[in-house]
């Protein structure tokens, strides 16, 4: 698939229903949050306030599924490969498409992720672990705290990429380019340090192989406002599933033009 | 006054009342917009959808006018050297501190501000007028529409320096360090490209002079939102006067790490 369009249609026809790393290269991958307009609020500070994890990319109107900026032709109902349905702070439902779930209330928000920088990672010749072994990228839960914002708190989720010191140096000039898209790298090496116990037991995701002298480099993770969400527990929320991302218009030039 | 809180000091005694433009040097200054909780929504939107001229510094919360972050010992009532007082979008005051108008709804938005790069501008030995000729920067209304947020719309407020084009190349280099500051212009040249009709006629602050062989340098300005609070026309607002800006005590370093 070339690009964020043909991956949405073939999600909306439900040909494709896997994680998007890796698709229509170069054009820029979104995490999804969809909450009652009475939290919105909260959680637009929260997103202010942990602009690393959450990087925002847009937030649409209430009771509006179409975006004004980043896809004019999607719907964020349909488009993405696999949704999540929490109630309470409870995962209740993982269904392909939220038609049935949609409410007038609801406000879209779309987060910046971490495979609009792979690309680029490839085009420099770095390793992306979890695309060459074809599977979801691993995610982590943290001890970080993020800041907090009205009724929404939690740790900070994290993603990891295996590479080698020096690969891990080129990595970081390159992601500095993206910082709507998690920017640069939050840590490397000990997981222990930022409280992962065992690095071959993600939260989320799949794990991957971590080859002699490669050190595992960790980047701020979109699916930070999940864990937070839970904590809130708020009546009524829907989210992407982790890995299965909001593919848009926007290339990761115009992200840059952003800045 | 080296320093932040030197600069806030002053202003909380009476002492300075004037532009802080080149006061503190190496030290982040900020835009001050005030509005009650059930308006905070919409305008934490329109910075959002806004970066360029709203890029958020901060975000406090609802009846608190001390900062989390940008100054944990700053009181934003008393701090800065001159305020505006606004009801249903009209200018009612100018006072010296708005301790006699806090209210609890208040929800206080923190903005970056250019002054923060001409710090940077100043060390790579390229001229800021304004402070050559000890006055307020220029600013005026643009005929760019910025993106609407609920009730809040308006055009683009730009500030002034004029340049040598081998300068301006220079400045956009240095500027594009500072997003959180406005980062780099948004136009050079003809001023009535962008709707401006009379260079030597600034809708806020003062006029300076445009020598032979210089261009007028436009960026986006944080008295932007001033301008969408007078379209939008909330009951009351509180924000700084233009020019007479709040110091934080994060340097021009700390806001280069946030990205």
């Amino acid at each position: 698939m070339k690009n964020g369009k043909a991956v949405r249609e073939a999600c909306r026809s439900g040909v494709w229903h896997a994680p998007t790393s890796g698709l229509a290269a170069g054009f820029v991958q979104a995490n999804l949050v969809m909450l009652p307009r009475d939290w919105a609020y909260d959680f637009l500070l929260f997103c202010q306030r942990n602009p690393k994890p959450c990087p925002l990319l847009e937030v649409l109107d209430a009771g509006n599924p179409v975006p004004r900026f980043t896809a004019r032709e999607a719907d964020l109902r349909t488009d993405l490969p696999g949704y999540r349905i929490w109630e309470n702070g409870e995962l209740i439902a993982k269904p392909q498409d939220v038609l049935n779930y949609w409410r007038e209330d609801l406000v879209s928000f779309l987060i910046g992720c971490s495979f609009t920088f792979e690309n680029a990672l490839l085009e420099a010749g770095l390793p992306v672990r979890h695309i060459e072994q074809q599977r979801n990228v691993p995610m982590y839960r943290t001890n970080i705290a993020c800041e907090s914002a009205g009724r929404f708190h939690g740790s900070l989720v994290v993603s990891m990429r295996p590479m080698l010191p020096e690969q891990a140096i080129q990595a970081t000039r390159i992601c500095a380019r993206f910082p709507r898209a998690h920017g640069v790298p939050i840590h490397f090496g000990d997981p222990s340090t930022i409280g992962i116990s065992d690095i071959h037991q993600p939260d989320f995701g799949d794990a991957v192989e971590v080859r002699a002298s490669e050190v595992p480099v960790f980047w701020a993770c979109g699916v930070t406002p999940q864990v937070a969400l839970a904590s809130a527990k708020p009546p009524f929320a829907i989210t992407h599933k982790p890995g299965y991302m909001f593919l848009t218009d926007w290339t990761d030039a115009d992200l840059a033009k952003l800045e």
